[in-house]
């Protein structure tokens, strides 16, 4: 019997507080509507997920570091504000061996310029942004299809 | 008895010469193999499709406007080359209350600094780069998702 | 008897979708009020009209050298979106010795900062940008008082 | 009986010299004829004129400000030399109700680098620039047109 | 009887070693005088005081969501050298509903050039700089007088 | 007996305007209720008033000068449009030994792109911004602790 | 009996234009001379010559990609005034394993700024620029040279 | 009998402080100290004096105009503050035909990056910067040769 | 008997990662083998060191604020990519009177440009970068030599 | 009997080591090969060759003035690595009379950005580049085809 | 009974082709004019004149420290080219404690923007600009100035 | 008996006058004790040393070719003001096979802004900063470890 894939969906900062406030950018679920949606999701796909959330950069640091580890097969990850400035978490995702997908709920590229621009995603297979909740699930589907 | 709704699978600039060459960055597969995989995609879907590919900006503005003038439901839009560039395919898609999803094959944010930036993505639901033919097949999960 | 001038009416990209969407910036009057104005204008001042609007780059071009060819007296133009990128419109129109006049309805001094600079307006007599429909009577004005 | 509209013709550093000097650029006619020209303009559609030139920034300011004081309908607004570099002219047709039409006489947008950006245009109606004096008359009337 | 408000008074990277070395700037006292400083102008205020400082920018932004799930009514704000860099921070402030001050000790706009702009002050109501201890009892006012 | 203090209240271009436009930004009371206001304040500080607006960037410079020159003990100074761009005001602040705040109503920082940078502040003892009319009295407060 | 080479002479838009106006810059022989010229040096070294001007940047890729399907053996293009905006050219000859030469007639080293950089150039083989017709004549010889 | 040439003698915002602070960057001696040493130089070189001093833009501006109305023979400019910013005073210089030298009496090209470059400088004969009073010296010696 | 003194050997993000990925750049060894050759040649130079890795920046301050309440005597820092964007960490080097050597194992100087500039050198004595696990032994033997 | 024509064949840093190193960008072909070629070809074409190599940009200043002393009717010149920095190559070249090729044996427009740009080109008649040893040949006809 | 003084009069790369070319900008006069101007005005100064002009930086800058191993009193110095490009200049001259003026014949504000700005005067005890030969004289008269 | 390896220890512009000026920011000692220093250095360590200084660009050039042909092991080499705009040096390294280390006195991170990018560093294997004299031992230590 062959066991499941893991994959870790992971969050940076801020994302904790979706739906509490700022309805207008993210809509008016909340996280925890988001990981039950991806966990009913993974499960649909028979694929394991780790779910963590941290407003930490060197937590999410640790986080890709211990997917690896731990064999992980895939990394789901927003990483919220730390996407346009963080160097470490490019670094970080770049020496893992696992692919990851970069996700925004909302369409960075139609927001304030200093998002526009992604130091994380060059080190990602790609990036999904715009479309709420449901990109992670296109994520999900997304790291699937790669590794077939 | 309802009518299907029909989306716009809309190709710019050398797109229609994938597979041929270039295999390093985009794989193997053929332009009428991304055909082929969309209409059968979208028939599983339960969507029809209107293929358009063209090298010309002003083509490509007039396939968006007549998508508009046919009531289609969504467009799928690889800009390829006109993408960093055109402020009138940006104007296009925003004069027209159609939703687009801009599609890259490529992850563009890992290739040169002039491909990091998207002029037409600001004027789109969101953007999806990276994940070679499957990117169209989320995109229109993406446009399905939005419109219920 | 001598022959009334004629001037070229030239409009780019989007121009034909006007009044149809973004009402908020250019009004509700469409294209073909425009057109339906500017004709009217120009029997009141007896000049001849060739009307022409395009979304192509290319064909833009192709009007201008035409409008050279058979002799026309001035061009009222508006590239759209190609007013800030095209490079091309901007050493068609100085490779004619054509007066034209750079025409935008909305004051895209106000816009993105993308809106600000113009590619083509050096190689104009001058530029307009701000009066809706009146603006291309302005410039109908303006060329009649350069040559007349 | 109504009374007539009040027009200020506001012009700002070095306008007093045209004609004098640099006739390469503006053509041989002076300041005076320009106001004699405006002047009749204005007779001739029926409205008010208040004439007013100044080299200094702060008198420019005052004049907008007694203009909405003195409950004035439009201002046709030469800001010179200021145009390129005042914030506080921005802020000062910003902060009156009145419709302000910024002209200049030579193509700015042929000239040096930085004259092609304005400070002072993003605040008004619209601007007209590379008519000569005809482009005050332009201004009168779009401002004629815009109150209806 | 009516419960006190409670502010925080949020520091971050360094500012624990104020007063212990760099003397030229911040002057001789150190964080613990401005702790005691600042506890005593909330008694005089009525109004109780949350005091966190952290060099850490996950820390720092859990302290500001905690602030908001426990109702908290203002918050004090020194960045430190994350002021310049932290969209995540920025995200923070901007995610929780209550009223921010941003204090530098020192004129960060006299100081070198990266410390002229702020990334967080667009989140927060307003920014003090230049005080030194003296700025954090002014944003105090600034945040009782705000709330009435 | 000793003499007062007497501190100069200094507003440039634009603030007498304050309350009659633009209420969105800056409140409904108007530059008369910000001189009452101030010195109200002062009178209970024991300190004198010299009250000078001046749109001209010139006579601001005139009036740090006669400060000077008149031994005033500090100056509260709102700089305006001049603030970013205004080389010469930065050097009269500098060219005199007295303390000078600077204080803006709006929270310049949120603003335009070129609201974010300040000519003057690196010459003043510090800036304060974004909390109206009450950034006067903070700035006078702050002039009051630095003299002891 | 071997077949000959077929060589691409492409030109971009406003080519056509050359030496009816901008006598100053290219000289005072028209199109049909440079084509003549080709023609002519294209027969003395045993090459056939396919011949197509555009001013329709989407044409010119259609061109690009045709002569690919069709097996020539190398292409001497000048892409005018899409030189220095056109990703989508550039695409265009990184698809196809042909040798290309750009051409300019003009120095545009020595030109307006904006003509000193070349999106096209870095997937071509080399550049050749300031030599009039003749440089044309170069690039023939330069693509026979490089085949041997 | 010929009439001795007069000479504009213009200083800029500020300049009349000079002496009386900031000792360090620009000596002791006052701007009184400087228009003695002028007088004198002028008459050893029979030539007229007209001494300007003013912290206004605009004045400084009229000041150039009226030497040219009134048929003065060079203009010994230092511009202070305005050097680096005024587009107008650039013009002012330009729309009148007496050879002006500017003078600042720092090397302005050893101070703050925005001190290096001058708007002014374009517009007038030539440029001394460094040498304290003596460039105003100098700078008469060179208008002195520069006319015979 | 005199004590030894004690060096901290700190490293940032992703630096417990040498050696098991991106062989290409680092080597074959891993940062246990850093670790050790470190403390190998501590020994022999007779100096104690601490050793702390962390992906936390806020971790990383508290190890620099911690070495200087403990008194030591120099810092070996590598931090990682952090290097390119930490006020913060700039500023608790430059907060602490400990002789603070940045190393690099790879030559940084010819990676992607947003690695050429470093936030943290300016606050250190100097900057060792290109030679692997080596590049500490120098850094070493530089804190010695400075310290005689 | 007529002179032969005499043309400088100038080479700049570095360029004496082709073919010793650096063999993937280059060929294998040396300097010696380099000369050998053109000394041929110039004897077929029925000129002179002058050949300096040198790595010192004073040197090569030197070698193009003396051109200039001995009458010499023509210059090809690879500036090496002075292309892009040379203000003095520059003016060497644009203070000569004689027709001047630059020539580059790599596509400089398709390697460093700093390669891209060229200082001396502008004061050359054209500039040729990516043709190897081959462009030489070229820039010796172009200059051949000028003069007649 | 004293010894004379001696001054270095150092002119940098194309100097030595003044007078022989490029007439438009700096007038007929030849090289060895200006020596002989400089030798007459020297004697008449009573100092004692070392004339050095070299295309080389290399020998520019040994000039200079040779300067300061003879114990000259002063250097006059038109860098040419190497104004605007070098920094080993700037930090010869920076190097000796000799006064070192800048001179420049034309107006080098005026000409093109990489003329605009000296990495050579921040070292200088000033620069002046846009005086031909004479201003030479000037720089003389400068150096007796500051010393006498 | 094996012959000792020779190393190239190369000095640029300026490094001559070591010691003589400007003590604060590399210390007392003389250029000479450097030599000393590192020749006692090297035959420690049993490699020859080649001693090269010289301000001329052209020179240090040839002196990297030179030890290139008489197969030098290794080049230590500080640049002084050629290590920030020297393409030319860059191509000299890159172009021999000979392991080089960039060394610096100063901490040039530390210094102004144009000092903080190198042009030669990206062709070393390393770049050593800030630590005086003994820079050049490390980097001698450097050459030593890597080439085993």
């Amino acid at each position: 019997m062959t066991e499941k894939k893991t994959y870790l969906l992971l969050n940076g900062p801020n994302i904790n507080m979706t739906g509490l406030r700022e309805v207008g950018i993210y809509g008016r679920k909340t996280y925890q509507d988001l990981v039950d949606l991806m966990e009913a999701e993974a499960e649909k796909c028979s694929v394991a997920l780790r779910v963590i959330q941290s407003n930490s950069e060197g937590a999410l640091i640790d986080a890709i570091q211990q997917a690896y580890f731990d064999g992980l097969s895939g990394i789901i990850f927003n990483p919220g504000g730390y996407t346009h400035t963080s160097v470490a978490l490019h670094d970080a995702i770049a020496s893992v061996p696992i692919p990851t997908v970069e996700v925004h709920m909302s369409n960075i590229h139609a927001r304030e310029a200093f998002r526009h621009t992604s130091m994380t995603a060059p080190a990602c297979a790609g990036q999904i942004a715009g479309f709420g909740f449901y990109g992670y699930v296109l994520a999900l589907h997304a790291l699937l299809e790669q590794k077939g």
